[in-house]
């Protein structure tokens, strides 16, 4: 038996006592299949006294985390704080510093400081895993940057975002507004202690920034992300996209074309009974295309101690066996300038307004798509019993921009009680 | 740069050829995300004059596959050339005992000789790397080997024969009989040489048992791989689980349970609606179970040259990044001897008979299934203009033994027209 892997973990949140759990339970599975002991040496949390239900008597506590990723006896820093500033940017790069290699789940820490991390760490022979960083259980980072290896990827695109999934089909099974269900959410512990970075999109646009920048060598780009969150998505728009045979999700698609690299996270409708549209709750799912493996697609947990345990434990055993991987696949000194290009292939669009009661609004709306070139699929105005007619309308495929120059017009009109909604329709 | 990592490719065929075009096309992503050079020093197969679309002229050519795995310009053995004796094994033996490193799509080869294999490379310090044996494209062996490293593996599943899918989803989609299907199947070169190894369910019994043997540190135990083919599955039966809300697929299931490891081949009902029913063609489905993780579910192409050359192309990236793992994720001669199992746990069954048109045959059918304790949950016995009525029956769950015993019971009185067809229901 060779010698034993040592760990120091920072942070005891859920995460952190499920990967503390499962090295307590399984040693001797591990050890049998990583060819040698994987250990805790130490660890490090805010609070030293709170019952975690695990026992950590066995392992030296440090209060900082960069004293811990500094020890002599931990040779793998594991990174479960989370945050992309303060204390785990700070501890994480001590331990690179110090030769250590790292396992984290922080993907905000990855997409805004990953090319620096990924360098600093490749120039002092370290690794950085980050499986758990994207799609919970599911090994994405693993099927993308080992098992699809021989592939030019064309595509990458998801629902990454297990809160944001579980809001839009709690207020669809159960009719409630957007409001309520977040109260719900909130409640419920699924939040971030900032919101914006669930329903805003910000969390999925981190994971899909790291995911870009394996499929396509390309450096972490979060800020070429174009973000849109679910905040202004009804119940309203719920059920007039069931009606129309579509349920709306925040979808992430990446994909490099000859105008750059294209990088969206947004809520779509897809169709009801695709794989997509039957997602339900917190669970992930994400579809890798390639060249030569056309289209494989993975569904798993996105959250949740075991789950996320579990993913962190495969990069963990991965060390352990002697794997050494480039962190985003190729080395971070070749990865190329991501160049950011607007997403704007051709698609049908859902639009949903509201008109003035007033005599010509029609006559405005529909000139001002057909001046843009935008030619409409369906279109249907609702019973309105007060000043404004809802109106829902289903586009044939049109450029973004094209919408987006036919809203603008029409809201220099005077015939729009509110403002719009776009969602676009994804077929995949 | 290091090293280049000198392939030698034994087997032309659709994958051979998907391995050396995607070798070729693609040198520089290959060296950026392996970091080093990969190139095919010689190939060998049947026929040299064949033409394959693609230049050989650059590689050594072998007639024997055995002198190409002995080369001393060969650094990976890559067989492609299917069976479980004669070359493909000889090769591979040789190819070990020259210290070679493999990479098969073998599924034969290594569910029937993979113990051996294991233990001799493991010996000799080579790798066997057999993505590509298992579900095409799809990277499940890395997934459950690596990825899920963390687990206790609870289950594995799946639909992993693309003929077979393709056999049933079309006999439903076009309402056509069994037999009409085959030959279809068969005039488009879906089936293997011996049918028998698709349509008998004997490929994705291997599949499994190799999936079983990572799944629970088992040797593998292609012998206890409980099988049954789709051959009898009539469109009256596809038909009839339509009805009732449910599609018949060949559904793998290996499970270790206090009795023993559960392996088993055979038609399922599964719930029209859920992933699995919804799977079409030649589109694979693997759903991995482990404590942690709690559920995976993988989709892709099962076969085809881009997803199963994407495959291969995987297990020689690794080779090249330097993984080195035990072939069945621990050491060969740590795995446990595998204590079949009978499957028996309970569920609900669909039994189609034909009674003859008797006084008594119903109550002779009540009887033997109460007198073994089976309840029905639902009977239906159609229109009838002949001497034979067919009649439909969902049972409450019920174990096999004692819905075979009643089965048993009915055959040995005179009122069955034929023998009964008895499908499990997985409502997974």
């Amino acid at each position: 038996m060779t010698e034993p892997l040592r760990l120091g973990i920072a942070g005891l949140g859920t995460v952190g006592v499920g990967v503390v759990k499962i090295v307590r339970q399984k040693a001797n599975l591990l050890a049998a299949r990583t060819g040698r002991p994987v250990v805790i040496t130490a660890v490090s949390a805010r609070s030293r006294d709170k019952d975690r239900g695990v026992s950590l008597t066995d392992y030296a506590w440090e209060d900082d985390p960069v004293a811990l990723a500094q020890r002599d006896d931990v040779d793998v820093f594991v990174e479960l704080m989370g945050g992309h500033e303060g204390s785990a940017k700070d501890a994480t790069e001590a331990a690179i510093t110090a030769g250590k290699d790292v396992v984290t789940a922080n993907k905000a820490l990855l997409a805004i400081h990953g090319q620096a991390l990924a360098e600093q760490a490749e120039a002092n022979g370290c690794v950085i895993r980050f499986e758990a960083a994207v799609a919970g259980g599911i090994p994405v980072i693993k099927s993308l940057t080992e098992g699809l290896a021989g592939n030019e990827i064309t595509r990458v695109m998801g629902v990454m975002n297990g809160t944001c999934n579980y809001i839009l089909t709690r207020m669809q099974d159960a009719g409630l507004p957007y409001d309520e269900v977040f109260a719900e959410a909130d409640a419920l512990g699924y939040l971030e202690a900032d919101p914006n970075l669930d329903v805003g999109g910000i969390d999925a646009g981190h994971k899909l920034s790291l995911l870009s920048s394996i499929a396509f060598g390309t450096k972490v780009a979060f800020d070429g992300v174009e973000l849109e969150g679910i905040q202004r998505i009804s119940i309203e728009d719920i059920n007039q996209a069931e009606d129309l045979g579509y349920r709306i999700k925040l979808l992430g698609v990446a994909q490099l074309t000859g105008r750059g690299l294209e990088q969206r996270m947004s809520p779509c409708l897809v169709p009801a009974d695709s794989p997509l549209g039957q997602l339900k709750g917190g669970t992930n799912m994400v579809v890798l295309e390639g060249d030569a493996v056309e289209q494989v697609v993975l569904r798993g947990p996105g959250a949740g101690e075991g789950p996320t345990a579990s993913a962190v434990m495969g990069d963990i055993c991965d060390v352990a066996r002697g794997l050494r991987l480039s962190t985003f696949g190729v080395p971070a000194k070749e990865l190329e300038e991501a160049k950011p290009a607007t997403s704007n292939s051709p698609a049908p669009y859902y639009v949903r307004l509201e008109l003035l009661d007033r005599p010509g609004a029609m006559a405005k709306l529909a000139s001002a798509l057909g001046d843009a070139g935008v030619s409409i699929d369906r279109m249907r105005q609702s019973q309105h019993d007060g000043t404004e007619a809802p109106v829902l309308i289903v586009t044939h495929k049109t450029q973004r921009s094209a919408l987006q120059d036919a809203l603008e017009a029409l809201k220099g009109s005077d015939v729009l009680a509110s403002d719009p909604v776009a969602l676009r329709i994804e077929t995949v």
